[in-house]
């Protein structure tokens, strides 16, 4: 089985299309976006590539804003619906860490099919014992490291979880390894501002700023570890699953999803389908 | 210009060495060693091999440990008097952080010539804000990302320094970005533990084997940031600058470096004549 890859302006063989001096294999140098591409148009397209751009400037990579566009349009349209994710390094480089003069970026391009399955499902959390350094700006970032989430899947499986849960430093809430996070408790839904470690997620800013349409109210604050257990339900967001029931292990499931995040959750949908031209429900979403 | 590398047992060009789907790129997944080449033998070889297979247990990659013993001794070979380094990841996966069923590692391996102006040299170093995270298994690794280094070299560059120096979560001494630290009052070295978040450097452990042959009292504890204040001298290790006399910027510069630091440092370079044939001074390393 070959692999084909959108590599800095045309899709190329995924064997061999690296250099072996890209500094995002060798120091983990660049940041990746994942979004949703419906009807081969990508939702919420531009807040990705905001944000996109938001976290190559806090790094310092210059890469083109109108090559990261072309890769994910040329992505959403080859894979129509499913799953793409934009990788930009800083490029080969020499040895060490002091980035090179001259800066060629790599942008890297992958898609896959959709999951539809996964959209909605319900996740089982367990507490990782590792914590989410909000010390750090790439706490705020795609960054490409993701091995503390790697090691820490291990580290919960054997609890009967499938995603971790990571506190930061201080011992408040931050996020999963794949998601943000939201506490219900009543109408209002919760989750932690970006200084406490998290990242600005696209689905989190829709439901921030939908919320209030579907009676709820949103709010970003600092959540103490003890709000898990008193939450009348936890929900996950991220691009591709979009919202997901949470259960933490250890904890009984609870019994069902409030009807208030129900109509979130189905105002979701409506939105996919107005920007997207199809309702994820029509694809095997099930809510 | 064309840049040869070692992979998966034999010399290839750089250029497109690496498969797209490779996890060390997408997900930081690997580990990484750098060790210091002399006469075409690496100081303290089966030192780093060992410190390579723990990394690759605790991360869980299955490496074979006889192919990079490989690696590493024909890029000895090749560069003769120079640095290496050996990039073990995950090998190519499908999308997620899953790790595949049937792991292929890929086992990368690249060399420089000797900078020996750099042995022996100081550094002025630069506390950076962001956190050393001993929370993480990867604080103790030398694990693929290193991004928060590479943006810590900007934070600090403004105030003159060439090095960043990071704290732990707790606010205790963890490590710079590229050394361990050890701390010099009266005759004792002392270096964080562990646990604080350091890599098990092979020169730091060098260090503390041997300092007492040279009439000092290696010791590990947590280190308390206003021991940077009152220090006698701090002093850096790694494989490549070997010991780096520090200074903190807003700190005057030490007069000089201290008499018992020096009878550790030509020990060092007698250490690595025995064992390499040739003793660094010869090689333009100035004490």
């Amino acid at each position: 089985m070959t692999t084909t890859v959108w590599r800095n302006g045309a899709f190329v063989e995924a064997a061999g299309a690296i250099d072996a001096t890209d500094r995002g294999l060798l120091l983990g140098d660049g940041v990746f976006d994942t979004s949703l591409a419906i009807g081969g148009r990508v939702f919420q397209r531009d807040q990705h590539l905001k944000r996109l751009e938001a976290a190559l400037g806090v790094i310092g990579i210059p890469a083109d804003g109108a090559e990261i566009a072309a890769a994910m349009d040329a992505l959403a349209a080859r894979e129509g619906n499913g799953s793409l994710r934009i990788t930009v390094t800083r490029g080969p480089g020499p040895r060490g860490i002091k980035a090179p003069a001259d800066v060629h970026p790599t942008i890297l391009g992958s898609s896959a099919p959709l999951n539809a399955g996964a959209m909605f499902a319900p996740i089982r959390l367990g507490l990782s014992a590792v914590r989410r350094n909000e010390t750090s700006p790439l706490s705020r970032l795609k960054a490409l490291s993701y091995l503390d989430a790697v090691l820490a899947a291990r580290e919960i499986e054997a609890s009967g979880a499938t995603e971790a849960l990571f506190l930061n430093t201080r011992g408040t809430l931050a996020c999963s390894s794949l998601a943000n996070v939201f506490v219900v408790e009543g109408f209002e839904l919760a989750t932690p501002p970006l200084k406490d470690g998290v990242l600005p997620g696209i689905l989190r800013g829709w439901v921030l700023a939908h919320a209030e349409d579907h009676g709820l109210r949103p709010i970003e604050r600092s959540i103490p570890k003890k709000a898990l257990d008193q939450a009348d339900a936890i929900f996950l967001t991220n691009s591709l699953r979009l919202v997901s029931p949470a259960t933490l292990t250890g904890k009984a499931d609870s019994a069902d999803v409030p009807e208030a995040l129900r109509r979130l959750m189905a105002g979701l949908c409506e939105a996919i389908a107005a920007e997207c031209g199809t309702d994820p429900r029509a694809l095997g979403a099930a809510l």
